[in-house]
């Protein structure tokens, strides 16, 4: 199985391409600047120029993108532009433009995040995101063809980011990665469809 | 109390507009083209300008703002940005914007729909700006000074859209008018905040 992982040297996608290697799956990483293939996903020219250079794979898994943490009160659409284009149009591109790159029986698996329904102070923007791409999973979920899946995995607090993001999340559980790692899994091996897979704690 | 109605001359505005009239509230009408001001809330200009020109309100409703229903295989990212622009983006600058304008003690009423958590075939542009707004407000709510709140009246079909939209939605209730109006009431008078008031049948 040839899965595609976009985000593959972030904090998620380092642990998600070391889990699936040890199940024997070929891992083609890609990120903006660094893996196997470079792909900025706020560019929709750039994500299908990746996908020529992949071919047909299996999976497609996406763990990159970020979006505006700041001051609620001064917030403005500039500032949420690079999320709006990356984590949110960028995962949706990745699907709508993916459809004809992903084999019979593939899968999408877009990642969101615990503040889609339990924002943090300042998260307000990345809630928002969050919470489009649980809604779009859920609807191409139904216009899926060819026995193809997708679903998201929503993480919360995740152990490894706890130095660099703790602070701004007081009162989250911490997540296992050795618990995210499995609703990837779950997601692509498994026969589940149009789900949010919570891992909130 | 005054009130801001974006969206006043649509099909459940008119409702609105007339329910908090007869509760003796004064409404100020906004459109693209009709109404008391005038504004395209996809232009983060013109919201502003229509704030100056109404000055502080209490409460700022949205009723106004539709999406792209479509074939998913062959939907693109241009297809989707009207709806981006306006109801996602264009009811988050109301909000943004709209702190400036709205008197201590008021509230923001939103407008998602069903489509957020059951998208119906061809809905998944409309499904991923429902989640997106809802999520914002859940955000937006904890944020919120001087009292002020902000909540999302999430729509099922409503009867008086039936004739236009009712085959899009087979197996979908359909929702009286006078129930839905009573979110926005429920929303603008009650103390109820950051509330995704879903109203679906």
């Amino acid at each position: 199985m040839k899965i595609l992982l976009i985000g593959g040297e972030g904090t998620i996608g380092k642990a998600v391409a070391a889990a699936f290697r040890l199940r024997g799956m070929e891992v083609i990483t890609a990120g903006r600047n660094s893996g196997d293939v470079q792909a900025d996903i706020s560019q929709p020219a750039m994500i299908e120029r990746m996908y020529r250079q992949t071919g047909t794979v299996n999976a497609v898994i996406c763990t990159a993108g970020t979006g505006y943490y700041g001051p609620f009160r001064t917030m403005t659409t500039d500032m949420m532009m690079p999320g709006i284009q990356g984590k949110l149009m960028g995962q949706i591109n990745l699907v709508l433009i993916g459809q004809d790159y992903l084999a019979k029986g593939g899968s999408f698996t877009l990642t969101t995040g615990i503040a889609a329904e339990h924002p943090a102070r300042n998260g307000t923007c990345v809630s928002m995101i969050n919470g489009a791409v649980n809604s779009f999973v859920l609807g191409a979920a139904q216009e899926m063809t060819e026995e193809r899946r997708i679903n998201a995995v929503s993480p919360g607090l995740v152990e490894n980011s706890f130095e660099r993001y703790g602070s701004a999340f007081p009162g989250y559980n911490l997540v296992p990665m050795g618990k995210l790692v499995n609703a990837y899994i779950l997601s692509v091996e498994g026969a589940v469809n149009g789900k949010i897979l919570k891992v909130y704690s």
